[in-house]
């Protein structure tokens, strides 16, 4: 959706250096709905065919407004704590199209999604049994997956793989198979097993990895049923890559992923559910911030932007790549060959490394490509670089979809500056041990 | 100041496991405002018989309560950005007391600390002349002290390291010495430089390497004495680690720092700044979380924690070790060998690996040490857990100091979730290109 036309880049119709110099602080966030809406529908067309929900990943984007454009064009939402379950319910998502996720789910984060009436993913036994314990207090039957670790290696960044058996995520086949959970099934009142769940990581560049997961489960499902539980649902879950590099590589995509499960889905009569988060948003968002000043240090050349790692973190905590070009390239002359970072005080804060640019001037507009997910969503206050803006790219529109945070939001939790408050525990009050209770929200 | 009694913890007078039978939600910061002011007293003690400002590196942690009782005890602020000088500011720091860093200032950063009247770092040339330009519209003088890069290894994790030439701060010892900078710093007429500033990198376990930076500052204080600038002042940063591992080694603190460099500053009649982060706010702060439940994959046992690297990233973005146990350990019985998770659905989400503990049970209270610095001023909210409380602990009281976030505070931002408000750009206006022009704070 980006074009570069006369050396300015394009986001659909608008010119994106315009944003700049109609006084838009930076840095901030924008995004394409058409990109976003573009990459649903490639979903849409992969699973045509097959009883399937799209559930888009919120932990890559909790942006409103974009949630609010895959809502309305049919997608579910995966989440994974009490607030994200709160999010998408106040934003209209279809609870039957929602699913709880997490290792750690707390006994808040089930009630939230019992009281919302989502599909529950149960990791691990202790999982299972507070699962059975919420939904027995709400005096209701929760709907479960069991999320399997089918010990198989998405060759991916092992801060993002989560399918060995080193992973902190789900039950290894042979304990679901085993005697002990299936005893345990066998005595829980208050959940139905309705199927499977797997997900091995994220930027997965090839499907045969999920094709392999599915190998796993299809023997799982067929126990389960031979034991009695309804199982008609598996979740292969998301982790799709996008290219970041931007050199037109060839990705496997929704329909690589789902062409190599539909044989089995069919023949298992299942439902199919996908967890796409980074292949939905990525490509649909950027990081836009200015040119501060360039320096060179003897044996390095910095451009220096007011985009960091408050941000986006990615490039540092994963050593990811992201591609990186001035919003206007019409200068010749040669290519700098430079890192590009931000103003926090710590070497960690790049968003690229080794990058050749147009020598920029002060005030030139940069663009982060492909910032979409676990961008915002991982964005600190670090130096107190405050939240930044998110605008949206409708068409020839650019709207203001959350503002930039002020100084006030951040003061506003303050309680007590100067410790006189009242305590909450004061072991020299008149009446011994003072323990006023459960504080904060 | 953590004491163990019969199995039990206690920070000061408070046995922490009372924060929690209080039903206080976890996670949350703890602080203690002893340990506080004894790692401040210890520099104070350091520095006595010299001229000397000790400046709290604010970006370690900026609780306001915390901030306070540093400024109560004389304290100054090192300030990197143009909402921590106004954090200082509005918390009653002395503006002579304070610095503005960065190698990324922006012009309302620099307008911030001029208006605030502080001391600035040049970083670079280019920085100088946005000084220059900014004292200029403000029709006043700027304090200034010129980062010095020595080109030093100070044998750290790469993304604290900030005193080699690979790094993006302050400018080589050559190019201070060098004519061209030495000319421009002649022409300007609001800058008025007042010193060299010096900062190695965090976590220095030994002081050679700031000895070593002093013995290449002096030089270039004596060139721009004869130049004819008022040098009255070195900064040499911060950067002394703290005892994460809690296994009592004996670091280099203060008292050491400042006799390694004593006798040059008496002898060229210099003011030693020093600012300190981590080793006043790091051991006086811990993250408190509750235990969800134990967990084994054939391989790997995991005990699952409310606390995660969404409050604090330092294991996962620079493999830091934080130390941690349980709140309550009178359990016998051999210890579980363990990765300490937390529920973010991420691998990248782990507060310790391969550690020791009694087995847990849920609720269990759990402590991780030593988290008072880049703890939770580098929190985010990803995957929706929205920033935590901060207690403050006071001899034998316990106060609230910044209330945890709720879901409202969260979504005070938004604007526009279903795209549909004025457009901040509408190619396809009636009036063509309407842009309306400066928005957001």
């Amino acid at each position: 959706m980006f074009t570069r036309r006369d050396g300015a880049l394009y986001l659909e119709g608008v010119r994106l250096s315009d944003l700049l110099t109609a006084g838009i602080p930076t840095p901030f966030y924008l995004y394409s709905l058409g990109q976003l809406r573009q990459n649903y529908r490639a979903y849409e067309d992969a699973v045509a065919g097959l009883p399937a929900t799209v559930a888009f990943a919120i932990k890559s984007n909790h942006n409103p407004t974009l949630l609010s454009a895959l809502r309305e064009m049919g997608a579910g939402a995966t989440v994974v704590s009490r607030h994200e379950v709160e999010h998408a319910i106040r934003l209209g998502f279809d609870p039957g199209k929602m699913l709880l996720h997490g290792n750690g789910k707390t006994r808040a984060d089930l009630h939230a999604a019992l009281s919302a009436g989502t599909l529950i993913s149960a990791d691990s036994e202790f999982d299972l049994v507070h699962i059975e314990e919420a939904a027995r207090d709400q005096k209701t039957t929760a709907p479960v997956l069991l999320r399997v670790n089918p010990d198989i290696d998405p060759q991916v960044h092992p801060y993002i793989s989560t399918g060995l058996l080193d992973s902190k995520f789900g039950m290894p086949g042979p304990v679901i198979d085993g005697l002990r959970l299936r005893g345990t099934l066998r005595t829980l009142r208050h959940v139905v097993v309705r199927g499977l769940h797997c997900h091995l990581g994220s930027t997965l560049r090839r499907v045969q990895p999920v094709a392999d997961a599915m190998r796993v489960l299809l023997p799982l499902v067929e126990r389960l049923r031979a034991d009695g539980h309804p199982i008609d649902t598996v979740d292969l879950g998301g982790g799709l890559d996008i290219d970041y590099n931007r050199r037109g590589e060839t990705l496997a995509g929704p329909v690589e992923l789902v062409a190599a499960v539909r044989p089995d889905l069919l023949a298992a009569r299942l439902r199919l559910w996908l967890e796409p988060g980074r292949s939905l948003s990525g490509n649909a968002g950027a990081l836009i911030g200015r040119v501060i000043g360039v320096k060179h240090n003897g044996r390095r050349g910095f451009v220096i932007v007011d985009a960091s790692m408050a941000q986006l973190i990615r490039p540092s905590l994963y050593n990811a790549y992201h591609h990186i070009e001035l919003l206007e390239e019409a200068a010749t002359g040669p290519p700098l060959r430079c890192d590009v970072v931000g103003p926090i005080c710590e070497s960690a804060d790049f968003l690229g490394k080794d990058r050749d640019l147009p020598l920029p001037a002060e005030g030139d507009g940069v663009i982060v490509y492909d910032a979409g997910a676990y961008g915002f969503v991982m964005a600190s206050r670090y130096n107190l670089n405050l939240l930044p803006a998110e605008y949206v790219v409708d068409g020839a529109a650019v709207r203001l979809s959350r503002r930039a945070e002020t100084y006030e939001d951040f003061a506003r939790t303050f309680v007590d500056r100067e410790a006189r408050s009242a305590a909450v525990i004061d072991r020299e009050a008149p009446s011994a041990a003072v323990i006023k209770g459960r504080t904060g929200p």
